[in-house]
This record gives structure tokens, sequence and C-alpha cells, in this order.
């Protein structure tokens, strides 16, 4: 018996997961249908692919990420901060399909005078299912999130673009010419995330992996392990206090990276949270709210 | 009569002066074969086709920049920071060719414990051509150099990425992908350099040019001038300290720019010197001093 139907669908693949009547989840799925692939109407017949045998239509979907975005199944506003889980229930839009009631659930956005704006679709979700009250929760990837919770509401947020400038820089930049063959260099990625801790100037320290390599100071294959340190380390040493115990939720590797930059910045304790299991209490609890 | 032929030869260009025996320019030529474009045995036959009519094999060429690079004519060696133009003169590297004598200027590294190495090959001849005897001096480009001048020698450097930076974000990040025509936006380049000046974190800045437009506080038109803006303003901001008065030397387009973002952070006043005029001044003393 399928109870809830939960997809987390972002812009490069969508997963999948269902529940039974107590909460817990019976089967995983995932597809490489990003939203970015899936043409506009063609929305409810990949989501059909993806969970098919799951449902008889009168199952509940609850759908969390960029599936709500302008090029998504349905465009739904931001929710200002500060925002709860019973806050993104009560805001879901719902989309009568074939498939059953698919109920979306709005991203989340700072939009205050002065201030640069953000945005956030789909990690609300996770921050939010991750059972964290109170405290910094991390998102470490293509754009970390850096989010405040307070008594169980998202009341402010940052985005570091890290994982998208590492992609770019090593695909299209000089410093990407430097490597031939990439070799993980836990020295390099130490050494970066020092330099970057120290003085987290970005802009001012990319070039010094090309300044290494060319003065003997870097093989080129170690060129990427160091900027991997450099990013990490600019993206920590601009947000960290010493006072935070951040809770990071993510990819299990990536997660122990920043987890060992956080101890070069002597910030601690650090708690993990796996990615999928935050996902899942979030949409769970979304799902439940909403009927 | 030609007295001696300077060459600022980059990676993506070319530029060759013809000078009489009292250091005037009387010509100027310039051609879009950087180094990269030119295969290793190559360089003098390039070069003989731009300085045509010019020598008759009697006459001194001077050539800096990328020329001495690994991948140019002759790898010379980078000399350690201070530098003067009397030690750039003495540390030629000197090539016969059917063109005459060809002397290549060294870059210049900073190298020392503890500090990112860094390197810059054509901007030193430029900076000490520039005249400035004490002070900063600013290169804006593709790699912006930050030098700082003591007596007439360069004593140390930093580069910011900030040229790449932009020309990477809008090629081939989602930034890019905002943006389906660009329109030159004054207010939104202002608005960015206010952002970046106030908070030089550029990692946790980049992704707001994507939150504004989505959120509306921004059209996909201006994200250029907006990214423009952050990228200066963080690397001024990242820089500059109150009591700076520095010179640029550069594009003057770009040079102005830069000025309207120190002016924003209340630096001043702005001395601008004309790129060319700079590496034609800094050529010819290198030129005198070797023969």
């Amino acid at each position: 018996m399928t109870a809830l139907i939960g997809i987390d669908w972002g812009s490069s693949n969508l997963r999948a997961f269902r529940y039974d009547a107590g909460g817990n989840v019976t089967e995983r799925r995932s597809s490489p249908r990003g939203i970015t692939t899936v043409a506009a109407g063609d929305f409810e017949a990949v989501l059909g692919t993806v969970i098919a045998g799951w449902s008889d239509a009168h199952v509940p979907v609850v759908l969390a990420g960029m599936v709500g975005s302008r090029n998504g199944m349905r465009e739904v506003p931001y929710l200002p901060c500060p925002v709860d889980l019973a806050q993104l229930a009560s805001a879901v839009t719902q989309v009568v399909t074939a498939l059953g009631r698919c109920h979306i659930v709005p991203g989340v956005m700072v939009k205050r005078e002065g201030a640069p704006a953000e945005v956030m679709r789909g990690e609300e979700t996770q921050v939010l299912g991750s059972g964290v009250r109170d405290g910094t929760v991390v998102l470490p990837g293509t754009h970390s999130k850096w989010t405040r919770v307070e008594r169980g509401r998202i009341v402010d947020f940052r985005t570091a673009m890290t994982g998208e400038l590492f992609a770019i820089l090593l695909g299209h930049s000089l410093l990407g010419r430097l490597t031939e063959v990439a070799r993980d260099d836990h020295d390099a990625f130490e050494l970066g995330a020092r330099r970057a801790l120290a003085d987290p100037m970005l802009s001012m320290l990319l070039f010094s992996a090309r300044a290494e390599v060319v003065t003997g100071g870097l093989p080129g294959s170690s060129v990427p392990s160091y900027l991997s340190g450099l990013l990490i380390g600019a993206e920590i040493g601009a947000m960290t206090r010493r006072d935070l115990q951040p809770t990071l939720i993510g990819d299990p590797t990536l997660c122990a990276r920043y987890r060992r930059v956080f101890e070069l910045a002597d910030v601690g304790p650090v708690t993990i949270v796996e990615g999928d299991a935050a996902t899942e209490r979030g949409l769970w609890t979304i799902g439940r709210a909403v009927g």
C-alpha cells in the first residue's frame, strides 16, 4: 500500500520516494530527467514513467524543487522568510493530473531592502526535514545554501556558487588547462583551504593555482584539489563565526570535505545529515499536512 | 631610421612599436597572432611579417610578455621581486635571429614562504614604464594586477581573475543564461559595486544576480552590468585601503569603470595612464639599456 509519493525534482535529476502509512520509505527511484531535460507539457508523462506501479491515482504526490519554477511543471511563487513546514504545506499549488493530485511545494526567498535577493527551491524541504530546530544548516553543492533556522523556521539564508565556480573554472578557465590528469591531493586541498580561510577574497586567490604550477609549487594534476580547497575555504571563511555548530546536509564525500575545512577553521562540532533522509522526512511532513 | 623595435607579445595579440633615435614611436602595428596561435618554431616568421620593412637586421628588438613563457619564443625565467627596469634589462635572454638580435624581457614573480605564488609577464614593463616611482599601480583586465611600487621597483603584487571570471560566468554559468540581450545598465553596475564593496565575499554575491532576476529586482539584460559591478567591487573591496592613490593602466573604458568603483569606495585621487604609452616607455628604457 502506498500512502504518499514524494518527489524531489531538481534541474538535473529526479528522486522519487514511496511511503507506507507509517511514513516509512518502502521504495526509492531516481531518474536523470531533471527539469532542464523536460519540455513544457511533458512533466506528467515523465513523472508517470518514474512512479509506474506505485499508485492508483488516489495517492497524493508531493513535489519539491525546481519543478515549481518557471520552467517546471507549474510555477509556484516563492514564500518570503521566515518559513516553517506548516507554511510550506499550506502554500502548495495543487495540480490535478491523471496520476492523482500533485502538490507542488513553494520555494523560499529573502527579499529585503538593501540586501541582495536570495532564492531556493528544494533545499527548504531538506532543511526543515533535517529535524534541526535552531542552528546553521549548510547544504554544500552547485549552489551551497547557508540557512539560519530558529524554532523550526528558516529565518534567513545565503547562497555560495561554490560548486558551479569549481566546474566552470576547471572546464573553461586557464586553470583547467593546467590539469591534464587530476589526482586527489589532500595536501593541496588543505593548502588551498588554509589560504582561503586566512584571506577569503576569492578573486585574489584563484590565480595562485596557475602561479603555483608555473613556479613549481604544485603539479598540474593537483590543481582541482587545490581549487576545491580554495573555494570551500573562501565560502566557509566568509560565513563562519567561531561559535557556530553547523549541520551539513548532502553528499557524504562533499560533506566530509566541508567538515575538514570547518575543523581547520576551528569550528564545530559538525553534524552531518544524509541528504535523502532529510528530503524524505520533509516531504512526508508536508504530505501529511496537505492530506 | 629605426633605432629600436619594441614588441608586446601576449597570449591573444601582439603589438609592435617602431622607435627613432630620440625614443619617439614613429609607427605602431598590431596583430591577432598572440602566442597561443603560434606553433613552436614559427615565432620568427610571425614576427618578421609584423615588422616587415622596419629594419635591416641591425636594429635590436625588445620583446615583453608571454613570448617569454614556456609556450613562447624562448622561456625566460621569472625574476623575484623587488625588480626595477635596470634589472629587467640585465636579465633579458638574447635570441639571435635573421631579423636581428631579439631581447626577451623576463617576467616577475612573488615566491615567499607562506604566501600564494604570483607571476606576471608583460605587466612589469608597463608598470615600470608608467613613470610611477612610488604607489599602487593597478592594471585591470583578464588577470588584473595590483602592484606596489617603491622607489621605481616593483616590490610586491597580487592578481585578481576578474576579467576571466566575468567572461566564463557569462559564457558558461547559469548567470549567462539569464541574459538574452545585454544592455549597459549603469545603475545595475553601481548596485553590484556597492554591494561588493560592502561585503567583498565574491562566492556569496554571485548568485544574487540570478536571485534578483527571478524575484523581479533586475531584468536579465542588466545581468552583465550587475556582474561587472560585483566583480570589480569585490576586487577593489578586497585590495583597497583608504589612503591609496592608485594609478590605473589600461583600456580607457575599463579604467573608467574601475575609477568609478574607487570613487564609490572613497579612494583617490585616481590617475589613469594609457596602456600603450606605458608599454612604449618601458620597452624603450629596456632597449636603451641592452644596447
